[in-house]
């Protein structure tokens, strides 16, 4: 759009510190482009300390939207007018849409969890769950599991955490606001793990446990755990195959790593911002290989 | 530079109001792009009472600079940590450079037109001007034109003018600040114009007299207060030649209008943010012709 950039062009952008390495710049401008929708996306180096008159300003600005990474997503929703039920559980903002000065708080993360998997044919809905972890991204997706009917959820989080307490109150508003049964466990308890998983469809790590550099670093070391009719899947993206991932595929289990989940985190901001949707066949193939 | 939007693409754009039929951006972005400079350029519209806010959230944002257009460009200089002789002069900003969260205010507008007649190959250091008028542009080129060596200064305004009180103090400062010698006049006084003019080597036009679609008026209408080593300047640019420059070019005289000094107040801004000379001849090409 860079050719046509006029008095006209609207501005999305990306706040968080730090932000240059983002993905998010080429994967939104190119999708304008290739729409023909006149907004450029630009990164904001900004940290949570001025986040409020960061977002002021954008706001006066014009600005039509943006995503928050991290340190800013929590302090986010504080700012917001009002926020998207995925985003009041989470108790964080991805996404924000701006309407003639009205700040709406979305968290597109578990939504982009959920459309990965849809990518590999599986969806979760009335199943049972297993997660791996309680941060940031374990929390998107528990909160937007349960939002899309995900049957039974069990949480494995170390209790000794410094997220445990929201963690609790996390299954608590689970279980009182959705029709899904949330339960929290001792990631140091395998027994329960093994039998949790057992029963359930879709096993997912959200801990950075296995992400580069530390590759051989695992959360499951027996395989016996796996059974075939479990997907497995990891949030981490680097390596594409984590060491979790590599023994639930020998243990004949379908898999997928996050890398969609990033992809599709964006695809649904963009929808929100635009009302159209991300070419997402393309930008797959530019960037998420 | 859309092709390659990174997270590392600088911002820099115009705020005023209103904004969204600005050239600006076409000229700037237009510029980086064939430098090869990672920054964009984009309109804000925003209003005076917002300015603060605005301006607060952008530095946040890190925004490289902008240039501010009416109605913002006085309140400007109490929102910049430093002005430029020129900005402080003329009593109202249109370019600021951040530097790491330091606002300095400068009025790149006087420069302009100092360029333009430069590009003509005239240059008033040293010399008499008559300037016909005490708005925004006027004060601009007058304060420059006592800032860059003119001799001697002569301001043709309207006495009951809103903005005479303001015009006393501007001819009070170029007196006591530079060594120029400035007066002021009655536009009325068609003798007094007569007798300055006859020893002026430029005569400007700084009001919207002239102008479409009202383009019969003329502040001057007898041609005999013309000489052939009179140069004469109108910031009017549509139409491209007023009925004064129509009038000024019988009489022999060469002109210039003010197309060229919109160009050149933004290579200046365009200088002071990347440190680089905006590439004018490929800009005069495409969008002042």
């Amino acid at each position: 759009m860079n050719d046509s950039i006029t008095g006209r062009t609207g501005l999305t952008g990306l706040l968080g510190s730090p932000v240059s390495h983002s993905l998010s710049p080429m994967m939104h401008n190119d999708s304008f482009r290739h729409l023909g929708l006149d907004y450029v996306y630009l990164c904001f180096d900004v940290g949570e300390k001025d986040l409020k008159e960061a977002v002021n300003g954008l706001k006066i600005c014009g600005i039509r939207g943006f995503n928050l990474t991290m340190p800013d997503k929590n302090r986010m929703t504080e700012l917001a007018d009002s926020l998207s039920p995925a985003a009041a559980l989470i108790g964080a903002v991805n996404t924000v849409v701006n309407d003639n000065g009205r700040l709406t708080g979305h968290n597109t993360d578990g939504i982009g969890f959920m459309r990965s998997l849809a990518d590999y044919g599986f969806s979760p809905k009335g199943k049972k769950v297993t997660l791996l972890g309680a941060g940031g991204a374990s929390t998107a997706i528990a909160a937007q599991a349960a939002l899309d009917g995900v049957e039974e959820l069990t949480i494995f989080a170390r209790p000794q955490s410094r997220f445990h307490d929201r963690t609790l109150r996390l299954v608590e508003d689970i279980n009182r606001q959705t029709a899904c049964r949330c339960s929290l466990e001792d990631l140091a308890d395998t027994s329960t793990l093994r039998a949790t998983l057992a029963d359930s469809s879709l096993l997912v790590n959200g801990t950075p446990v296995g992400m580069a550099p530390d590759t051989d670093a695992c959360l499951i070391n027996d395989t016996s755990m796996f059974h075939e009719d479990l997907f497995v899947s990891d949030i981490i993206y680097n390596p594409r195959e984590t060491r979790l991932l590599r023994m639930a595929k020998e243990a004949g289990c379908r898999t997928s790593n996050g890398l969609f989940m990033l992809l599709y985190q964006g695809a649904e901001a963009f929808r929100l911002w635009t009302g159209q949707e991300m070419p997402v066949s393309i930008i797959k193939e530019r960037y998420f290989r």
